[in-house]
């Protein structure tokens, strides 16, 4: 099955590369529906299932997608539901639907088409770091290809026509993933984010809408889809990520200049934490992980790698869990395994005291 | 200065036995009261003066007090105040107390009279370990001699007469400083508080009446002074003391069987927590030691002893810290400080992992 193959895998948005550090990760995504047909949450079960089979069919057809594999939401269990979740490869949306909707996933995981969430189409591609403007080339690649196998349903006054009316226009949302606990223990972080949503972008946690932040981290997206062109979204947000990235950059200096024990203390109870509890909450762990890593890029830590971070991070989060185990998890039995793997994984790890 | 002194020494209360665990300390203190003369509350300053020299006069020709040291609460300046009261030598009534009140101290601590706190003298004697009998010997001792010295005020119908009508009676309360972290751990402790207050005695925390539990450490006292000899007032103490002592062990034992990991889990935090962390508040720091002793006492944490764990508890207190420091220390570079102390002080120490 795809999905215990992907467990081991570190994730298409989590970097192995060991540069990528306050910009986590860039996604674009696009909204796509079919000429004629109801949108999902008015068609009926046969329609579903007609334009599921359809989309499954033109993507089977699109260079740009290698080989993908089609995930039926009717046929998977919770458990690979909610790693697909995680891995930020479906919405709560669509794992919450049946038979009728699914997932078009190519394996390396950069590209995948949800269909059946609240549009027909929703296409995705997520690249590690902050570089947008590839991420946008390369779904917009797919679908063009797409385009060419299925009737969209496309207005010349209005641009693509979505299921929700925040959507209608282009159909896409470019959004980043961005490290910030510098702003954070800098009691900046809400400035940052009001300030953010006044330009008329939406600031969400780990797991996108309705989501808290976790973590320190905070997707940043547009939320205006109509009267600007796609390039235009992708660079207007792209030159506010720049300025958090140095906004995150100065209060990092800040901190380590002017509140250095501060500092310390945060990383070194991480530390502390991670290498010696034995119970672990899947919220407590990613907070420390976060902290650690900024340990590491502050060169407060060594032996081990933000690339580690990230794996830890992904392969303790619930779904993961369950499936590296085999089997169902309680919550006790999930928060000791999380200790096992940071004890295990993090064992190398020094902290730099000075 | 005596008190410069007394923050080098491990404090009375605290043992340098190994050997000493769940009762941590026994102490037993006499209210007692000059014939004729109004309560301190009631009296004028003059009166308060003369009876605070009077009792000083009596005290130097005690044999079983070695060289008491008096020290005015006039003269004592708020730092050495919290250090005598860190040490459990005064109460925080004595410490708002000016000139007319003072404190007179045998070197090793281990007997100490309070002069005008609510009553003309309150004698105490403290030792580590659970031996109450003998603490009261002591304190009679002291006792006996200052009766053939002073004019007690004592009634032949009621027994000795003090300010507050609770202590009427033999003016005794015995109480045990007892570490329950097991009841506490096994959400048991509110159970056996509700028995112990029951059967009339009183549970109270580290630092006395009013002050809260923390770091799993309870004052278990008699409330009846009346009615009952000293000697019945102790035995009964001792014996409600020895079940206590046995439930704990009982709860400390299913822990390690049944719950191994919740258990790894607190000791393993401690560990981390202690080693690692740049700022601890007080009530952290208590906390954090007291589960680090039940590490210790579980044979999972090796490299450090309960005395010095016992030291490092004193010597972080905000009077010991500030007075080792030799200066006023606000509540950051306190918490700096402690973080400190533990970093240096339990550096050697090792978490064993099963």
């Amino acid at each position: 099955m795809i999905v215990d193959k992907l467990v081991r895998n570190p994730g298409s948005w989590l970097s192995r590369d060991e540069a990528i550090r306050i910009v986590m990760s860039s996604r674009v995504r696009l909204a796509r529906n079919l000429r004629g047909m109801p949108f999902p949450s008015q068609a009926r079960q046969d329609e579903n299932e007609s334009i599921c089979k359809q989309v499954q069919l033109a993507c089977d057809g699109v260079v740009a997608l290698s080989s993908p594999v089609f995930m039926d939401m009717g046929q998977l269990d919770p458990v690979d539901k909610s790693v697909l979740k995680e891995r930020h490869l479906i919405s709560s949306e669509l794992a919450e639907k049946g038979a009728g909707s699914g997932l078009m996933l190519v394996e390396d995981e950069h590209s995948a088409i949800m269909i059946n969430e609240e549009d027909h189409l929703r296409l995705q591609c997520i690249s590690p770091g902050g570089d947008l403007f590839s991420v946008w080339q390369r779904v917009d690649k797919v679908d063009s290809e797409l385009e060419q196998l299925l009737d969209y349903a496309f207005s010349s006054r209005l641009g693509y026509l979505t299921a929700c009316p925040s959507n209608v226009g282009t159909g896409l949302r470019a959004s980043v993933m961005m490290h910030l606990p510098g702003l954070q223990l800098s009691g900046l972080i809400d400035g940052v984010v009001r300030g953010l949503n006044k330009i008329g972008l939406a600031v969400r946690g780990l797991f996108g809408e309705g989501s808290q932040a976790c973590g320190n981290m905070y997707q940043v997206s547009n939320q205006v889809t109509l009267g600007l062109s796609e390039q235009q979204i992708i660079e207007r947000l792209a030159s506010v990520v720049a300025e958090v990235t140095q906004h995150e950059r100065n209060a990092r200096q800040r901190l380590l200049e002017g509140q250095r024990t501060l500092v310390m203390d945060r990383i070194g109870r991480a530390f502390g934490i991670l290498s010696h509890a034995w119970l672990l909450s899947s919220d407590e762990m990613v907070e420390l992980l976060s902290i650690l890593r900024m340990g590491i890029e502050f060169g407060l830590v060594s032996g081990t790698t933000v690339p580690i971070v990230n794996e830890v991070m992904l392969t303790t989060q619930p779904g993961h869990l369950q499936k590296i185990a085999g089997k169902a998890l309680g919550t006790v039995e999930r928060d000791e395994m999380r200790g096992q793997i940071a004890r295990d994984r993090l064992k190398d790890m020094n902290l730099r005291v000075e």
